[in-house]
């Protein structure tokens, strides 16, 4: 498998490295809207060019992994470079996506290509598992966690306030609701109960810290129906503490079987992980991997997790899991 | 979708249960090898046919679940019946899949069948989130714990152990394997460092209690790699907490990405059923409506969890799924 990657960010660069963990996939191209010449690439070898030519390489590339973001980028990129090639993003606004949905899909069919949106862990792994576990507990309730980990929209968030240098947005599900429905409880949570919002901040020289805290913590929308801590740190503690961009969550199905409904059973889906964009970049490539094959039997259009059989994910033949891992 | 049953056991009735649950589906018989007068069904009106007869009722039944053991009956059954509908088992038996598969694959196709073979949580769910997480994660370790639950073949082997009257076996999976694999530690465990094994056991008057326990702990294959705990208790105790048949387990993926290999991952998924067959059951209904609708689609021939897209388990549409679940 050919694989090029469009946007050489934190997510183009999980998938310059997952690329490089599996046996069947070759990077042959990384396209920029930087100039090329700027883009020092972690795999030698390998051309940079510009966005701007990506139709003269349509035949060199099996599937275009696109690494753009989801509020301007993708709804633009995915539809026009699905005329090119077979593509997969990780577009995650998730009220947006029939939208999205209906517009790669229409450009994929006009072009024979085929293409899946939404890839990645929410969505993406965490959809797979609410799916499964609302079509294996028909009568239950879904409960979904976040975190602990970074939460970009958030963080970009407190770094817009004034008076802050730099800032980091913990999102951290609260453990009592997590006991609570792992014990087959159902209950109800409000936004509040279920998440609570931890901010490091590092202030700029003289700033007002309480306006700052104040600030934060009644932004609408991002901070004001959570209960959020507030901490000021040195610039030093937090290159030292927070440069990561760790994540994670949890995907609870809690439901009833039974003649008279009288037993329970929850389904739990955890991930933690170190690093959110390698991670994604890892289920990119898993999932470029089956829209490549299916691309091969003839299949066009707009896909979701949804729509791949699990056996197109592997490098290994349908026997080789039957018997090793059925 | 008009659903039969073949063998109505705790299994069977598990399926007449789940039947009710779901939208879309019927029960319109019950086939069994004892003597239909005997049976006497939760769900009035549904009639119930030897199993000699299955034959005059082929154009009745969309999907034939068949619910029978994995040591004798499925392997005889499911290539038998599979000439007559489209079926459904849960053949467990994990080192002879490869062969069942085989033997349900050239009849399936030669009559043009679907069967899906290997069908619940272990093999089922399990094996699909062993499969995602070996492609989401590459380079990585699986571990697989059952637990804490009811297994029927342990507790079949107490019962017969000379003195024995009544017995039933849980397997435990060890609390400091658990956390070790959930800490990301990627410990090699033996046998007897993952599970630990507790029974109960209900002796016969006068019998010897120091031998029952000395036979069971010693017992080859069943319980000598394991540390196991006997308690003997009254039938009156057996009756009051002993009854039910729980179980669950948990199942992990721990890798690494990034291209030193720097950031960890873990993956866990993992079931708290208070009814093992029940369980089994729903998800057995659910990819009942997969191979239905794969079947309305010309698809034949013996097909696994992995060759199902996970869209087709739900009675929802595509539309439905993308804009609620995804």
């Amino acid at each position: 498998m050919r694989v090029a990657i469009l946007g050489y960010g934190n997510l183009g660069k999980g998938v310059e490295s997952a690329v490089r963990q599996v046996p069947d996939a070759e990077l042959k191209a990384v396209f920029t809207r930087r100039d090329p010449a700027d883009l020092k690439l972690n795999t030698p070898g390998v051309p940079v060019y510009s966005v701007d030519d990506v139709e003269v390489h349509k035949d060199e590339i099996d599937v275009l992994i696109i690494c753009g973001g989801s509020a301007t980028d993708l709804p633009k990129q995915t539809p026009e470079y699905v005329k090119y090639f077979n593509v997969i993003d990780s577009f995650d606004t998730h009220a947006r996506i029939p939208e999205h949905f209906a517009n790669v899909d229409k450009a994929a069919k006009e072009n024979g290509h085929i293409a899946l949106i939404s890839c990645g862990w929410d969505p993406g792994m965490f959809s797979l598992l609410r799916l499964y576990g609302n079509c294996v507990l028909p009568e239950g309730q879904d409960y979904t966690f976040w975190g602990k980990g970074v939460s970009q929209g958030h963080s970009d968030a407190i770094r817009r306030v004034e008076g802050v240098k730099n800032g980091k947005q913990y999102t951290i599900p609260v453990p009592e609701a997590i006991a609570a429905v792992r014990n087959g409880e159902n209950p109800t949570l409000t936004t509040r109960q279920k998440h609570t919002r931890e901010c490091f901040v590092v202030p700029k020289e003289g700033a007002d810290l309480a306006k700052i805290e104040h600030d934060i913590k009644t932004m609408p929308n991002y901070f004001d129906e959570y209960d959020t801590t507030v901490h000021f740190i040195t610039e030093e503690e937090f290159a030292r503490d927070h440069a990561g961009i760790p994540h994670g969550g949890f995907v609870f199905r809690s439901g009833v079987t039974g003649f008279n409904k009288e037993h329970k059973h929850v389904i739990e889906y955890s991930l933690k992980l170190d690093s959110n964009p390698e991670f994604t970049s890892s289920v990119l490539v898993a999932f470029a991997r089956a829209i490549n094959r299916l691309h091969n039997e003839g299949v066009n259009g707009c896909k979701t997790v949804f729509d791949i059989a699990p056996a197109y994910l592997s490098p290994l033949s349908g026997e080789e899991l039957r018997a090793h891992l059925l």
